[in-house]
């Protein structure tokens, strides 16, 4: 019994990750390079050779470093659902000339960039490295003038995007209430009944959209009975061990959340906030939220790859975190943002949503949950608003994964890693001004 | 732990169906029409209610009728691992023109035929409910002249094809064998040393190519030690319990298979003949069978959608039953059986291929088999040779899949199904003189 619940406690760590940091080793020793997973040999050979396998039975495959392997293999250890890209050609991303991409990757690479609270100077090039960097996409002006894999993934792999899932939700909302399908000021009941006696009934789908609920969720990972850990257990799509008594499956564990003080007040980064959001955008749209993305978004954007999303036992995809996408495609919803939803001169959605994020959610709300290295920054429909000169904004997932867009510098990057701890405030002083550096130098073109 | 079992087996059922006879139960009061998943409800709802799911856990997802939805949706329960199509558009199939199609369908779905052991005549039309067809597409001269979708299946989906995976891996083996890579006259440990001590270690290539191996295998599934319940334990991805001592994933389990008499006496439909040969596939091609399954065949013939692997806890696809595929993708595979390697102008591989394949496998072997519904037939290269006065071959899949080619008639005929018994014996009736007269029909056009 002990045993099983390992299992699906570490199960659970790949379907919540932004939630593992207790399980995750420090790096110690390990470099972007010995921990490579081509170096470290993992899945190779016909079979691989019992050391080098990464299984679910282990319990280990989210720990650093075979998370480097994991990252962009999750479907072959657990049950996913597709985010059908449909049937038709996909539209191919512009690139600057060839010429030219040999140039601007070079003179990228060559930029320098002072990380926070550090002297010394580092080169973009170096980041990459240091930030255990899997690919990195930049386009400028819609077209790509860097693009770079390494570790496990090629540019037609899928990599798990974390909790950039969430900013799917988001935007998937926000489209909705352009087209006045939903009402953000409306309280969640008004669409989920079924959530009534739960935190979230007296919620707005506005605060849902900010994380501004107030709601009981205890993410102590060192108390076997946090709410974390409930929530983990109703996600895992392996069959529950005979006495189990709690909920079965995300939807069923929201139905238990109970409130704690005001909501409206302050941001509280609680992934439940988006597996409500989904559950709104199934009710108001009546498809399963990853339909909802293909026909929303995937299908509609010239996608290159069908994405994907690990599912629970209910057949609900995990929209807090369960995505994975390959990086080109993650540059296309790029370019969504950056042009205020035009993408190969076709509107996807409308202007409206993109203005509605942009804007940012409530600084004073999001300055009492303490993140240093967004200081001045807000938390707006999933996604993260810098505030900073050039008006940036983001998704973010754990382990270093990045969606960032910078409209005055009409640059998008995209950045997909595995970093070895959970904490993108590790990384944050080497990624945010190298994304500076690399607007700065566009912004001269 | 009996409860453990219960799941592994069911699972395994799912990993193996061409052995699931004693699992499933009759049709009973079932037609197509009250049986499709569509009226069934399966996994309809947000979150589906209790008795709507369809789950790893009950243990019943391969038993008709969950059957019928489980057929289209085998990643969303298991891991399952890519065969990727690659990143370039799709190449369409060509279509007869748009009033031709119409003309051709109805006049396809008005054809009599007299099923096998039968006196009264059956439409076409009405053959594909009696066979719980859930996809089917015709072929005539390289254009699609019919092509129909019902129950779990759409354009965009994806279906198990049971054990035509096998088909894919013949031919891949015939490729090699054309470029001069394998040589189906040495014996299997030139290429896999570490067989040498089972039953294959004697055998040759072709042996195992055409199932004419002396292998010991038992079926039974009425004893809970039979060699097929050992196999499908080891190739089910969940983790074991801790009391489990037996071989650990499919290739683990053929370093155990003993011989049972001569090779190359008779032909005996055995699974594990194509594991070894996909093995043997990835020895030669240093990739792992997915990969040069996308590599030699998917990424080259324009497939409009990704595949897919049901997979082992050390990473290996089920060469012997496992892949799920689009339907007008498996019609492309049948457009290279039909034009010996050419599809759309291109040739993908040597016209040898299919010389091969169609001449057949050893009759008199054959003959000792038993199969009824295909008198004077014959098998090699893991594809069905019938010997007809057409000289017709198929790839066929348990549950009523099948690529049925037509060299003389210039047809492809491309079935998915989800019958309520694994049996084509009981399917052929209705299937094969259906098949003959839609040849018929097209050779006088």
């Amino acid at each position: 019994m002990r045993n099983y619940f390992t299992i699906a406690f570490f199960c659970s760590a790949l379907v919540l990750c932004a939630y593992c940091m207790a399980l995750a080793e420090g790096p110690g020793e390990w470099t972007a390079e010995n921990s490579d997973p081509r170096n470290m040999g993992w899945m190779q050979g016909v079979p691989p050779s019992p050391d080098a396998r990464i299984t679910i039975a282990a319990g280990d495959f989210f720990n650093f470093p075979k998370l480097r392997w994991t990252v962009c293999n999750i479907r072959d250890l657990l049950p996913t659902i597709e985010v059908s890209r449909g049937l038709g050609a996909p539209v191919p991303l512009d690139y600057v000339p060839h010429h030219e991409f040999a140039d601007s990757r070079a003179e990228i690479d060559a930029l320098t960039f002072t990380p926070m609270g550090s002297d010394q100077e580092m080169t973009w090039k170096a980041s990459l490295a240091t930030n255990y960097t899997d690919g990195m996409l930049v386009l400028h002006k819609g077209r790509v003038v860097y693009e770079w894999y390494s570790g496990c993934l090629t540019e037609q792999g899928k990599h798990a995007i974390m909790s950039m899932t969430k900013s799917t939700v988001g935007m998937l909302a926000e489209i909705l209430i352009a087209e006045g399908r939903l009402d953000d000021t409306a309280p969640v009941i008004d669409y989920l009944p079924e959530l009534a006696k739960t935190a979230f009934g007296n919620a707005t789908v506005r605060q849902v959209m900010d994380m501004t609920t107030a709601v009981v969720f205890d993410e102590n990972y060192d108390d076997p009975k946090a709410d974390i850990w409930i929530y983990s257990a109703a996600g895992n799509p392996l069959p529950k061990p005979k006495s189990y008594q709690g909920p079965v499956g995300y939807l069923d564990y929201l139905l238990t959340v109970k409130q704690d003080g005001k909501h409206g007040k302050a941001f509280g980064y609680k992934t439940i906030n988006t597996d409500v959001l989904a559950w709104i955008v199934a009710r108001v749209t009546g498809m399963r939220y990853h339909e909802a993305l293909s026909e929303m978004l995937w299908r509609r954007m010239g996608a290159e790859q069908s994405a994907y999303f690990s599912v629970d036992a209910a057949g609900t995809p995990f929209a807090g975190g369960g995505m994975s996408a390959g990086l080109r495609d993650l540059g296309r919803m790029g370019l969504l943002l950056l042009n205020e939803g035009v993408i190969n001169g076709k509107r996807v959605f409308p202007a409206k949503v993109v203005e509605s994020i942009r804007q940012g959610g409530d600084r004073d709300a999001f300055v009492k949950a303490g993140y240093d290295t967004l200081e001045g920054g807000s938390y707006r429909s999933m996604f993260w608003v810098l505030h900073n000169k050039n008006g940036a904004f983001a998704a973010r997932g754990v382990y270093g994964q990045t969606i960032y867009v910078d409209p005055t510098a009409e640059m998008v990057l995209v950045r997909l890693a595995s970093y070895p701890k959970p904490k993108n405030a590790l990384i944050d002083p080497t990624s945010l001004p190298a994304y500076q550096a690399v607007a700065d130098y566009l912004m001269t073109k």
